[in-house]
């Protein structure tokens, strides 16, 4: 156990956009909001994977919608503790601690916020290891943890509970919930027990973003490059530099859509990038050669400054470096890749790990 | 008190089916499951509104769904029994009675069933006298009771529970939700005391309901009129005799919507009547002139059988008669019309009651 305080948040946050792979939401939101909060309630408690206790119920706390609507609309944070209050109610047990369900981007901080206001510790560790789009894109799941009961609340006040036969129902009712809701809502959700959290969780995920964003605040502050501090810090490997000459955006069904292209300067130069997102980075592909592809994490970062550019946010002009970082290794068994990987999103492409010498074996787009 | 019989109920569907207004789906499925069940169970326990005390617990069971999807999947009812059972769980209070949201259609016959399976008495009553389309068209919602916390359960078994801030949100988060369960749910909503379910209740909607059913086969087995029957026995007036021309139908966000024109015979003949639906007769006009419009129900007669047609079955060539049946009361007020008015579902006229002299007063469409 060791205390999250205050002025810590700032580096999680910039860790947990870099770990969002282009989507999450901007947390910058979620650091003002955990910041001012955590300054009245003091520090929070966080927890190692190994000391939360077997039996204890550990919940997540997240915000579900289109990042592109929440940054909008800063939510009613304490909405979202009434839906971790009204859990517990449903369930008649108490929730010992919180636990982030993706630690890419906003949702990365949302349960320390929750945690804050409630009191209660929150678990290092994650469900995904990133950021991804649909609430049963879990490990949680691949683990056969339920997503339910789940308890979804809006800013007015309207709550509704999900008991569901399974993960993929639960996120179809509650997108659509979702999306009367006003394209954003506050849930609770994953009640598990300690061990089964513990099977499921990517352990210190909470500390790896903090680690992350310190890395990049300390070169940027000193003379060090802050893409090569995120790259070595985050474990991950360059795919590519360039300029971003074509961006296709839309929001469909809730989610930011498209492509952008990269043309390649320095060593990459006559090389084109594309990359292709919802909500996340999910392909990317150099002359049309596959390089990464999800549930690997695909980070773009502004090249001079490091700082991580959101699909949602890519524009014209944009010069960048695209690291790869490895996934989880649960996300490359079998069940997981039925559920997040290539195809998963409809893409005709077989997942090849990023850790594969990137001249070999790497399918054609 | 009195006991209602597994052989009464033919009776019963066939009244609903006239009071559902041309919707609130085809009450001959819930027959045939109701008499099933209650030739099984025995008698459900029949009370006036009077007898339910004034601190019981009432509770509305129903199906919510296009009455076209409900036609082709006979839903299993065990479920609509759940969802009530779970509804008391989530309330924390037993449930003492059911009573009909609406006794127009399937929807008259489901508390009958759900009250058999849990060996609940019923209540001779509904909170509309007829069949609306949405379920915060109801008296209870004139009068201040809320529809939440409601559950909705689909087939596979998906719970929802609902608690809304007011009964249009519950709409509109139920209606997705029961669209992403396949186009039908099964519902248990507006709890209430019984001082305030006599309240807003219309008293003796099953009676009557069983009286012009009764009236209906009566006239059939002998030798009177049986439009002349029903006309009489629900306390109407005939609007217009022809023959369908023409019939406009689409499902539309889950609603049978259209209109169906209507060639005058008899007294009525060079005559035109235009009849507006959306899942049940909302509008009927003679020639241009406003003749019926919500919440006096629409009722349109095969002219021969005096079987009830369905706007989602109605054809061309079918001769029949338009009756007006007048609605009751609390549907005249202010607040009612705001509710149920034909602006309400977007037609520009003004309501007139069904009693004044049908040749004065209407407006023009």
């Amino acid at each position: 156990m060791r205390l999250l305080r205050a002025d810590e948040i700032p580096d999680l946050a910039l860790g947990t956009s870099v770990l969002g792979g282009g989507g999450g939401g901007d947390p910058y939101l979620g650091q003002l909001l955990a910041q001012a909060i955590i300054r009245e309630t003091g520090p929070v408690q966080l927890w190692d994977v190994e000391e939360v206790p077997a039996e204890a119920l550990v919940v997540a706390s997240a915000y579900m919608g289109a990042p592109i609507v929440m940054a909008e609309k800063l939510p009613q944070h304490d909405r979202a503790v009434g839906a971790v209050r009204s859990l517990e109610r449903h369930l008649g047990q108490p929730i010992a601690a919180l636990i982030s369900a993706e630690i890419g981007g906003f949702n990365g901080l949302t349960p320390l916020v929750t945690a804050a206001q409630l009191g209660l510790p929150l678990v290092d560790a994650d469900y995904m290891g990133r950021a991804f789009p649909d609430i049963n894109m879990t490990l949680a799941d691949v683990y056969g943890i339920a997503a339910t009961p789940m308890v979804m609340v809006d800013d007015r006040g309207n709550q509704v509970i999900l008991e569901t036969v399974d993960n993929l129902w639960t996120e179809t009712l509650s997108r659509s919930v979702a999306v009367d809701m006003g394209g954003v809502a506050m849930i609770a959700l994953y009640p598990a027990l300690g061990e089964r959290m513990r099977q499921a969780a990517v352990p210190g995920s909470i500390s790896r973003a903090m680690q992350i964003g310190q890395a990049l605040r300390q070169a940027r502050a000193g003379s060090s490059n802050p893409v090569h501090a995120v790259c070595e810090t985050a474990g991950g490997m360059e795919l590519f530099r360039g300029k971003m000459v074509d961006v296709h955006r839309q929001l469909r069904t809730g989610y930011a859509q498209g492509e952008a292209i990269l043309e390649g300067t320095g060593t990459y130069l006559g090389q084109r990038m594309a990359l292709y997102f919802q909500n996340e980075y999910l392909l990317a592909a150099v002359d049309r050669r596959v390089v990464a592809t999800v549930p690997d994490t695909i980070v773009v970062l502004d090249a001079r400054t490091g700082s991580p550019v959101l699909a949602e946010a890519s524009f014209y002009g944009l010069d960048v470096v695209v690291l790869g970082l490895p996934c989880a290794d649960a996300w490359r068994t079998p069940a997981g890749l039925a559920l997040v990987g290539p195809r998963a999103f409809g893409y005709d492409v077989d997942y090849y790990p990023l850790t594969a010498p990137r001249h070999l074996h790497k399918p054609n787009l």
